[in-house]
């Protein structure tokens, strides 16, 4: 089944200490599509303004995702420049430029609105909730959010969590909205307010799963690798929702396995600057390292033997 | 076979958003020691002041923790004084008052020098050396460590781990000790400085286990109850080396299983103030939980039917 994912298109500026790349491809709709790209026929619904270079329209299209709900119109891209420190896991803004992002009033054409997987990638929650009711029963929503739109439209986000099946949040942000330290208790509490499943992002250390029903830590990857965060979160968003498209399968286990892979994307995309790493990467390399997680998070049960 | 721990038996006085306590029994020796008791016979080797309470001996007396290398001198015992903010992910020291421990002159027992496991909690890297010397072909020792040593005593440090089988130290330690960021590239690193294992305590976010051979990643705990985080990384490593020493086994398959119990014991120690929820902890509850964490964190191959 295919997935619609709406967010930004953008061209970042980013500094780690492993390098400096001015007006990169970036934005949380093409590192999500990119990631989804990989598993399923993927959609993007977003607005890009005239200085936008084909060159990235083609890649995504190379890819076969769908770019046709992408806007073009008068005016510049959205631009965000930041910088990482050596630790790499926080970024710092030096500067944001909505541009033509203020005028994003997304449609969603005929396709679109019969998506079956819909990823709402961290956008004003008052678009989002736009995007939900231009849908036409889909199977499942996710959707992202940040502190901003927490400390701005929190009345707005709790109408999101309401609607949605999956909401993802950084470790930080969860804690900030649901007001304790306490992610079991935060997560419970997101859940009481109609969400069918919370997904903390804890970036290196993994993530973890809350439903009605269970609990899953997903292991923390050891990267050696590492060169840019940029675009991590929906990364692994992207390869969430597009295994379970390809997949078709919501049971409790493989929303486990959808969540080890979104870490694998993750991993990945946090390799190399922009898409570069997504650009080279193969099938192949994804199962592998999907298999890599499985053989160093896994051990056996305690034998009886000793405790007798 | 029996574990022996040398570390601080101290008086702590703790403050949490869950309550203040005064001179409550503490130390890194006795966190350690309760763990591994729960697994197999344990001794101390320590130093009190003539102030320190006899009820707290006869706590570990009644556990079948042997106390007789606990040096009782004149003067006042080891005492720590602190707090943790709301995210509890940090202490802050209020006052250190070293007292006896300046004294402190290690000397072991004969059953003591034939320990087959020893866990050398944090304390002055020479004093861990100076038991090192002292023991007779043991199986297997680890030890801790803290910022302090690593700041002030490097070269000393470096011995310690040179000689030690495992060396468990606190993501942020690691990263200041081998100066990058980079877990795995940390581990590497100290792997080749001579020690067997590392282990990288993540607090809240689980563990991980390197050798020259694998890495394994211990998930984290979803801690709902959680009142005092002191004590949490000996309870760790006492559960770490009881299980060990108790099982006699130093496969990968069982040093990982190991890894778990500590996870398991640190997760009840943070439950309540001091050693009170050890206090009430039960075998059955500990092996219940273990299977708690095999089950949240389990997670099965890619069906190779998706990707055909």
């Amino acid at each position: 089944m295919s997935v619609l994912i709406s967010g930004t298109v953008a061209l970042d500026s980013v500094e780690t200490p492993f390098g400096k790349k001015d007006n990169i491809l970036g934005g949380s709709a093409v590192h999500a599509a990119v990631s989804a790209g990989f598993f399923t026929p993927t959609s993007i619904v977003s607005i890009v303004g005239e200085d936008f270079p084909k060159e990235h329209l083609d890649f995504l299209e190379d890819r076969k995702i769908d770019t046709s709900g992408i806007k073009r119109v008068k005016g510049q891209t959205f631009r965000w420049s930041g910088y990482y420190e050596y630790d790499m896991n926080q970024a710092h803004t030096r500067d944001t430029k909505l541009n033509v992002l203020t005028e994003f009033d997304p449609k969603l054409n005929d396709s679109q609105k019969k998506s079956d997987f819909v990823f709402l990638a961290n956008l004003d929650p008052e678009i989002q909730l736009k995007i939900i009711s231009g849908l036409n029963k889909p199977k499942f929503v996710a959707a992202d959010t940040m502190d901003f739109w927490i400390k701005s439209s929190r009345e707005k986000l709790h109408e999101v969590i309401r609607k949605v099946d999956f909401i993802l949040m950084n470790e930080s942000e969860v804690r900030m909205f649901m007001e304790t330290p306490n992610l079991p208790l935060a997560a419970k509490r997101l859940l009481e307010m109609g969400t069918r499943a919370v997904i903390i992002k804890q970036g290196e250390h993994g993530a973890l799963l809350f439903t009605q029903n269970f609990h899953f830590s997903a292991p923390s990857y050891p990267q050696e690798a590492f060169r840019d965060p940029t675009g991590a979160g929906d990364s692994f968003a992207g390869g969430f929702i597009g295994y379970l498209a390809r997949t078709g399968d919501l049971s409790d286990g493989n929303l486990r396995r959808a969540v080890i892979m979104g870490s694998v994307m993750a991993s990945f995309n946090i390799e190399d600057f922009s898409l570069d790493r997504m650009r080279r990467l193969k099938i192949r390399e994804i199962m592998e390292r999907f298999e890599e997680f499985r053989k160093f998070s896994e051990f056996e049960a305690l034998s009886v033997a000793h405790w007798v």
